[in-house]
């Protein structure tokens, strides 16, 4: 008996391994000192820029929406979905990311499906110019269903001591800004699959009139990053930008008071925004109630910035230079304990 | 329908963060400045000691050993598998950890298991002196079966430029040195368990008196790091370590060539140490081919150490006193296209 009758294919994965490496070179960037597939992946780090340098990084997965990939065939997005997701996990803190490392598992290696898969995480690595300087691919017979996977990655980004990002410096009157969501992003996808596919029956192919679009396509739209609109608010004075929530698993509800200090709360206005289409016919068709709606999705907003009220007005201004132009007060900061009350 | 319904419970997940809260506060070591659950984890970098800091990182999983931790409801001990194997990775490029997130994924959180294996990987971490910064805890109903996980993990590590270890000095002549195994570590668990479980139909509470101990206990035993044992050799001259290769899926047949530089081979005499009886027993029971037993399992050999002639007395003279007596030369290198011959 061998290697490749017990299920591990060791030449297959050798073909992959190829085939990423290219993808992954793509991305390099200055720093990078080593090629795929040495042990370690190397980063030069360059630390002329940065006084005190701080290291931020964040370990994520795709979710269940993963699932919505495999219903479609489609490998290509649930990349773009994890890199933005630690991109913005770790740009809260006020850094910018350096390299990322993903971990994708299956049960046996279909090399067309890592391949597009690894394509998603170099397109979305290069946008965001972060280098993809490693990872594991990881065939694990009778852990996955065939054509099905797992998929989790990590980032490190760097960021000066002096320009963390903490939430300490918040007060009551300080502003809420919210910048759009594309869509669920990367979360809720348990829930909306269970009333989408599950209750009403529909179909990756369906096409939703009152969304106005098919449901896969809908569904696998990219997790934003908010790196290119909020970058140039990070070169400002520190501190303008006090505090930032990315709105993922637990929505506004659960993410807002992540980034609030003790004494504070946050009272967020719903008639300032209107939640996407996708969330109204959610709620609707699966009759769930407002305060499930708010600690489940993202509800239209994808990233919170908190600044002091006197300069709201000139945020949403740069906000707006930089390609944001939907950002909107969406309520602003009370005294309290840590928790959203709704308006 | 709220998220409980839909199989994912926020409550459940938010008790478990809170254990393991606990558990990672105990691995900080001074540069963390962050919390466990905020955003992303926060390390500050001292580049005071370092003129040319190099970040080394790498992604890992375990594998299919987890499934033997399945089946023994033991969960204490994958994660000191995870977090070895992470060390051993970066150290061959001569790197020392500076900080550890993982990524563990369930169909339905059992909190009892998450604990036990966050504790497991909390001890591996501070016995190398690495902090557990952060993680992803995803509950993904319909992707694990019940009582079943995944486990990945990823690690970052700080070398000085000019003591990474690359390999590129090596020549022919250079000596091998072998550092034991204490088992399979994470590899070639596929063929193990097809073996053991399903042709022999032997069970994790069998005693395998050829082997001198219960099966279960025999196949779980953690993945060595190398860290204390070759750390002070790091301290030394630099180059005085050439090359290192840490012996993973592939084993010594693939892993020793990623040291090696084009134009050098190496000459592994098999006369030179015994494998563990666990691999005697696998290749005997199993009529594995020598040539496979080679490519799949480390045959007794957890890391290869790559020094010139004239210093291997000394280094495995330090070896013996930093707790690594077993350490033997196990061939030479000699010229040729990056294979290994064995004689």
């Amino acid at each position: 008996m061998d290697y490749k009758q017990s299920g591990v294919d060791i030449d297959a994965g050798n073909e992959v391994v190829r085939r990423i490496k290219d993808l992954a070179r793509g991305t390099f960037t200055a720093g990078v000192l080593s090629e795929i597939g040495a042990f370690g992946g190397l980063f030069s780090l360059d630390v002329s820029r940065t006084r005190s340098p701080v290291l931020v990084s964040s370990a994520d997965g795709v979710g269940t929406k993963l699932r919505v990939a495999f219903m479609s065939d489609r490998h290509d997005t649930v990349g773009v979905d994890l890199v933005n997701h630690c991109v913005n996990d770790i740009l809260v803190q006020g850094a910018e990311p350096l390299f990322f490392l993903d971990y994708l598992a299956t049960g046996r290696l279909a090399p067309d499906v890592a391949v597009q898969v690894v394509a998603g995480l170099a397109a979305a690595c290069r946008a965001n110019g972060c280098a993809l300087i490693g990872g594991e691919t990881a065939e694990m017979p009778g852990f996955y269903e065939a054509g099905e996977y797992d998929l989790a990655g990590f980032i490190v980004g760097l960021v000066d001591r002096d320009r963390v990002i903490d939430g300490r410096a918040i007060t009551p009157g300080d502003r809420l800004i919210g910048l759009p969501s594309s869509g669920l992003h990367t979360n809720g996808y348990s829930l909306a699959r269970r009333i989408l596919f599950d209750d009403l029956a529909l179909r990756v192919d369906t096409y939703l009139a009152e969304v106005g679009s098919f449901l896969g396509e809908e569904l696998l739209r990219p997790h934003r990053t908010y790196l290119p609109s909020v970058r140039p608010l990070l070169g400002e004075r520190p501190g303008l930008v006090k505090g930032m929530a990315h709105i993922t698993g637990g929505g506004i509800t659960d993410n807002l008071p992540r980034a609030l200090p003790e004494g504070t709360a946050a009272r967020v206005d719903r008639s300032r925004w209107k939640p996407l289409a996708i969330f109204e016919y959610l709620q609707n068709r699966g009759e769930v109630p407002d305060e499930d709606m708010f600690r489940t999705f993202n509800m239209g907003i994808g990233m919170i910035l908190v600044v002091g009220a006197g300069d709201a007005e000139r945020v949403l201004a740069r906000l707006a230079e930089s390609g944001e132009p939907g950002a909107v007060v969406i309520g602003e900061v009370v005294p309290g304990h840590r928790v959203v009350q709704y308006v």
